[in-house]
């Protein structure tokens, strides 16, 4: 089989007028380069059935989220369907490091290829711009003479980079002479886990996205009060930064279903799905939004639907887990160098991380399912009936779909299964696992014990003393974004399948009131990944023409 | 008068497809929104009359370097010429810093100024991110083993940021644990200052840029000996991140001359002017292509001359000095206070700064110069007479000018004499003040004494050792960049007006091998600036529609 690059360049794009059209879009198309465009639409009214993609907790085998996603969203074009996908759009630091890029892969792709993994428009690098301006012009503040009183030992920004490098995780600024700032701990995060990348996929329009800038907290002052963006008149130059990347992105896949690719926070630290506005725009153009959230459907589905749902009047009408024989086979306990040898029972055992996530879904969330079974070639007769068999025993059909090999052609039947779910389900409401109005330990724990099957919950003294100075603050009212490990509901990454009675340690909570909500740190979180040993960017070859190879 | 991005805003570029047909463009035309596009043309032709545009060392009192050299140009096409300017792309640090924006000023700007002083089309942070990926690597192929020896005390690449930010001038990084990274210093440059920057701008084609980026010396071993980019198999994977941004931007001055605005390296540790592919991809398609260099003409023509022209067998048919009554005053001994009494006699005096300008350019260099006075309504007769009969006694015209207030109507004078001039000067030739074969000092001394009138050039012991290494290692025959204040002559910014038998005192000698250039010292040069008390982002707004309000 070719490369992903290589089927990538096969395809030429259609220049963004043509795809407009197809999705009957007014003259709202600000093209940026021959096969990309910003969509600028402000009357939203968003219609369309909308469906979440997620998946069992993911391993070293991979499961093909986006792959799916992108590939689910050919299928229902293919049966007739005016669809359209909405999914987040790549960092450059998996690109250049282990990862590769986020554009699917195989016959289930978004193109440009090349051009949405690296820079694409600019938003992210737009959104470094506004974060690291605000850091600037709070060291400059302190510099020139500290009106606010911030102490230099309580600031809670830290600046940012699109890029993996271990080295910038903590530093030390401002050495050097009188004239050179400040010396004080720092650090860098990658872009995609500032809160600025937050805040600009949950920003409704443009006052929404000021209010929330400016709400930043971004340190203590002496008094121990907080400091916000704000203070600092931060908030128009940095929402000016940000109001090309504010609009959503507009390309498509392989085979020419429009395809929106707007925005890219983590899943720990924040709540990892594209923006409200890009599925909003989708969503008032197609008749049928395909969207992804990040990591297991633990993480990522549970932040989409507690907070970019709730928060935006939204409801997925059909949720499609995905998982692969492999995965769930390491699930079972089977190491990633046996995957070849074929065994049912193994799969049989790794079922139980996928059936509580189908419990998570239709149980406690009160939505439909199904699951998407990302077809490999070793994958065995016995081994994917292990999997149906799993599902049914839950009432949910287990689907067979092979994109990656025969894109849209290759997810006929799930496609099928999507929309008979949605046509049956033309009022979806989802049933919250906790009330805004709980308090901030009652909604961290009903999601570590609904959601996660912790046995307990205990908050470190840390994390009480920072509850309680969060809810003096007046914020106990805002979601909870729960950052541990994605491997495994519980906090142990090891601790594969499905775990129960664990306890949840949170050592720490941080406040974000620019992105409304608060984070509950439960291990250790990885803000600003490492390269390894042998980065991807070493096989990359720029060709005279330039074009690209060696991007995957 | 209306301020600057009202007067902007009040024109509606042509779209992209409209400005390429007064060009006659070919099908290369990539639109980047709306008002912008990148041109993809490589067949490049450079047959046009170049006209530099240079200046006076600059004062506090402004010069108007940008908007004699856009007013010039729709000057020319106001008299029937097929012309075009070519200048640099702002960077974001100055815009939000003290400086505002570098999209000229009232009438003769270049449009949509907004868009063109914040992210443009995005390639100053392709270069932060190249650059910055070329440091990730550095620092990871040490944590991983260091197979190169690299000696972490002997890095001579920096990291960079495009932003005012004094706080990372001098920066530990590689803090913390065992994980992340080694500890040492580092430090950032402001993006412009960058080597990578430098070297998108001299790059001919995209072998030349891979070329260039590989040679970029990075650090010494622990045996002394250079560790070069293409060490860390880092080249191809920074061109790929540079491949949109080595495209030249097309827009539009406010009258619709097309506008090539791409590259923006400093004009100190650098060359200071805009991109050889796009002053060539102009030159390819109009007649007459007014292209600008920075600061004042002792280091920003001397560099367009010595380096970008010879290394690109262009020459200029005409050089056109911009000097204003009020900075020729200050240049006499006046106060930025005191400028508004008139004062011919202290105008005389501040003419000893422009003559040597011209004597630089008509004597040293052997090309034909006109001088532009850019009118203040202040200006008196006797003033503006006494800068034309400094001007006449060398032979030089100086003409008033007033694009600000009028656009390019208010530069037929001086435009019809740039037509005379190259019109009557087909085959320009540069003498240049050294030829590539003399070594590293002969170099060096050439540049300050003939073009800075310096007495006597002294280099210090460090300089000396880093002469006997860099010429050890083969790189003596490069071109040189001095780095020196941009306010005097001499190494001294307080030495206005034309000092004579100074001594300048070279601390220092860094080999860019990617630029194709060493670097000579001479003095303290800013690479990162600092934000003022009240930064320029204070006083911005964005509006709820999308525009902008406070941008400068």
């Amino acid at each position: 089989m070719p490369t992903d690059i290589e089927i990538a360049s096969s395809v030429t794009p259609d220049p963004s007028q043509r795809l407009r059209q197809s999705l009957g879009f007014p003259q709202n198309v600000e093209p940026y380069g021959l096969n990309k465009a910003k969509i600028n639409y402000s009357k939203l009214d968003p219609k369309a059935k909308l469906i979440l993609v997620s998946a069992i907790n993911p391993t070293p085998a991979g499961e093909g989220k986006t792959t799916i996603s992108i590939g689910l969203t050919d299928s229902l074009a293919k049966i007739g369907k005016n669809a359209c996908v909405a999914i987040r759009e790549p960092s450059l630091g998996p690109v250049f490091g282990i990862k590769g890029g986020a554009a699917g892969g195989g016959h289930a792709q978004v193109i440009p290829m090349d051009e949405i993994n690296l820079h694409f428009t600019g938003d992210i690098h737009a959104i470094s711009a506004a974060n690291n301006l605000l850091a600037a012009l709070l060291d400059n503040h302190i510099h020139q003479g500290n009106d606010l009183r911030i102490h230099p030992k309580k600031i809670t920004l830290r600046r940012c980079i699109d890029l993996n490098d271990r080295a910038l995780r903590n530093v030390v600024i401002g050495l050097g002479t009188a004239g050179d700032g400040i010396v004080r701990d720092d650090g860098f995060y990658i872009t995609a886990a500032s809160e600025v990348m937050a805040i600009l996929c949950l920003s409704r329009d443009i006052s929404d996205l000021k209010r929330r800038l400016g709400n930043i907290l971004i340190a203590y002052n002496v008094d121990g009060d907080p400091v916000y963006a704000k203070d600092l008149k931060a908030e128009n130059a940095m929402a000016i930064l940000l109001k090309e990347a504010f609009k959503p992105n507009l390309v498509q896949t392989l085979e020419g279903t429009p395809a929106f690719i707007h925005g890219g926070p983590f899943a720990n630290i924040a709540h990892g799905c594209n923006s409200v506005i890009a599925t909003k725009t989708a969503m008032t153009f197609a008749d049928y939004v395909v969207t992804e959230a990040g990591f297991g459907a633990d993480l990522g589905a549970e932040k989409f639907l507690d907070i970019k749902c709730r928060g935006n009047g939204l409801a997925p009408s059909c949720v499609v887990i995905v998982a692969t024989v492999r995965a769930l086979k390491m699930h079972g306990g089977i190491l990633k160098t046996e995957l070849a040898a074929p065994n049912a029972e193994a799969v049989s055992r790794g079922c139980e991380n996928l059936k509580k996530h189908i419990e998570n879904i239709t149980g406690v969330f009160g939505l439909k399912a199904v699951v998407a079974i990302n077809r490999f070639t070793t994958d065995t007769d016995d081994e994917i009936n292990a999997v149906k068999h799993a599902c049914a025993v839950l009432g949910v059909k287990a689907i067979l779909t092979d994109v990656h090999q025969n894109g849209g052609a290759g997810g006929r039947e799930l496609a099928q299964e999507v929309v008979d779910i949605c046509e049956n389900n033309t009022n979806p409401k989802i049933t919250f696992p906790y009330t805004l109005e709980d308090g901030i330990k009652e909604k961290v724990s009903a999601v570590c014990q609904k959601i996660y099957g912790a046995g307990k919950v205990v908050f470190l003294p840390k994390a009480k003393t920072e509850i309680e100075k969060i809810t003096a603050m007046g914020y106990s009212t805002l979601p909870v974004v729960i950052a541990k490990t994605q491997y495994s509901f519980s906090e142990d990454a090891a601790l594969i399948g499905r775990p129960s009675g664990f306890t949840v340690n949170i050592r720490e909570i941080q406040l974000r009131a620019g992105s409304g909500f608060i984070v509950a740190v439960a291990g250790d979180i990885m803000l600003m990944p490492g390269l390894p040993k042998i980065p991807a960017a070493y096989n990359m070859l720029l060709n005279d023409d330039g074009t690209v190879s060696g991007l995957s």
